[in-house]
């Protein structure tokens, strides 16, 4: 099953001519979930992977550079006339903004779900759950970790015929798959180790930071925040965010297959950053808006950084053709 | 003096790939005034003429996609440290919603002066006004004329010789241009009759109606939105919308020098829009996002249409270098 990570939005605080305001959409099979809603969102989002899918939105914090699209797209998702349930969950205060924000907006017509949780809370899908995890920012902040379940360990045909099982009937591994023991054999005997799921974590807005660091062991993915280069080591400290080598230490602890760079200040050039960062942690990316990151089973190979690849293909002319007709004079 | 309005979003009620929610930026010499400002203006004026120059901000009326990036911009100039006040006029209800806003977002360290107004009030600039005018929506909606002052008449420094005023000191003419009777020669006798300012009007989302009518009537550009084509205009009509033919129709009834169409429903093809007010009134252009109109003084000519002029220069890519570094693996 694929799962896939769109980096919706990269920037932080503020966006840029290049960078939207904090969002990523996590993709696994059908089910789009979405981290974060800093404004303008939507439209980033309708550029790429769209919207309808969505059915989950995981906030870190409150800081507005992180929820100001939550309004709007409610809205549009109203427009288009959904009447799926979106579930919205995050810190503390989620319920209440959401409240107020739609004493401006007015409601919408499809069901919302929303919920405060706190760390070690958990949301449970069909087949992967999200954790809340407790990170330091300057507000009450949640990382996130979504987790696949994990999966049965892999069946051995072979083992099983060389123990005498399915030489004549190959149904008799459908039961020791299903836990049966056959012919005095028994399934964990012809089946490897059950097998981790998938692992995505998603620092927010923090310092590094223990909970972050255990949370993130051996994950496929983290995406953590770097807001500043090391020479701003002591305004990351004030403000409650990371460095970039920070963050690269905090994956190498962790020993993360792949660290991905998000929320760097607009005071910084990205290529610096990420060459700053891989000193520390070589498997590092800093992805643009737009770029995706690919999530395989372990078995099948490394996460895959695709630069562009959630990229509009030229969408604004596609979607156009005014200029098509000659000016009025 | 240059008069310039920039369609910074031209889609209404949801953003499309090609087009963000309501922002028009009118330039004139160094004043930038934003008239309305739906979610992801900031990043559209970021990408294109700059936000540190705006000082007045006029909003409509307070349907969520005309005012909704107003929350994150006040946030952006706040980090850009400005200390400049910003004024920011609407409709009654707006100062209770900025209060409402900053419940949720914070204060910002500049001072802002925001003003609710009734059709008829003015604010008055230096060299222009914005009048407030009541137009004809499911809310309380204004439209705006932005309105220059009217300029003196022309001196003939010809005429004046004829009648024998500084054919020795040419100092004279001053002494005429400022009103003083010389050698019996009146300022009026060798001044043409005084200019009228130029004019815009916007209509915000509005009916046609009388009131605009009349606002509009001769002014240099009228932007009037036009949510739907003429096969929808019962809905327009329900919706408290123009069609494309009644909004084209009014511009010719007030004989207005060009009609700019916003608003437009991603229902309907923006050619096929076009098209379908020119032949009410062929003036009419429908912009996209980044087309900019010139109004020049109108013994220089005619408004002109320069599409794409406020487009960024593939900012992303200018102001983007992380993908110079290979990938991590």
């Amino acid at each position: 099953m694929n799962l896939e990570v769109l980096f919706a939005g990269t920037g932080g605080s503020a966006p840029t001519p290049g960078r939207g305001l904090p969002a990523l959409l996590v993709r696994r099979g059908g089910e789009h979930v979405l981290v974060d809603c800093g404004e303008g969102t939507q439209r980033q989002l309708m550029r790429s992977f769209g919207l309808a899918e969505i059915d989950l939105v995981l906030l870190t914090h409150l800081h507005t550079d992180h929820w100001l699209g939550l309004p709007g797209l409610l809205k549009t998702l109203d427009l288009q006339d959904r009447t799926v349930p979106l579930t919205i969950v995050g810190p503390v205060g989620t319920t209440a903004a959401l409240a107020a924000v739609q004493d401006l907006t007015g409601r919408v017509r499809y069901p919302l779900d929303v919920q405060d949780v706190e760390p070690g809370d958990i949301v449970e899908r069909d087949g992967w759950r999200a954790e809340a995890i407790g990170v330091q920012h300057r507000t009450t902040a949640l990382g996130w970790v979504l987790a696949e379940d994990d999966r049965p360990g892999r069946f051995d045909p072979e083992a099983a015929r060389a123990l005498g099982v399915g030489l004549e009937d190959p149904r008799e591994f459908g039961l020791l798959q299903k836990g049966e023991t056959v012919r005095g054999v028994r399934p964990e005997q012809v089946t490897s180790e059950k097998r981790f799921g998938r692992r995505i974590v998603v620092s927010g807005d923090t310092r590094p930071c223990d909970a972050l660091r255990a949370a993130a062991w051996r994950c496929d993915l983290l995406v953590h925040e770097a807001t500043f280069m090391d020479e701003q080591a002591e305004r990351a400290r004030k403000t409650g965010h990371s460095t970039t080598s920070e963050a690269a230490a905090l994956a190498a602890e962790a020993e993360v297959g792949l660290l991905a760079l998000v929320h760097l200040s607009a005071r910084h050039r990205p290529t610096e950053a990420l060459a700053e960062a891989r000193r520390t942690f070589e498997h590092t990316e800093l992805p643009r808006d737009f770029d995706v990151i690919d999530v395989p089973f372990p078995e099948r190979g490394d996460p895959i950084f695709r630069p562009g690849a959630g990229r509009p293909r030229r969408a604004e002319d596609a979607a156009e053709d005014a200029a098509s007709l000659p000016p009025a004079r």
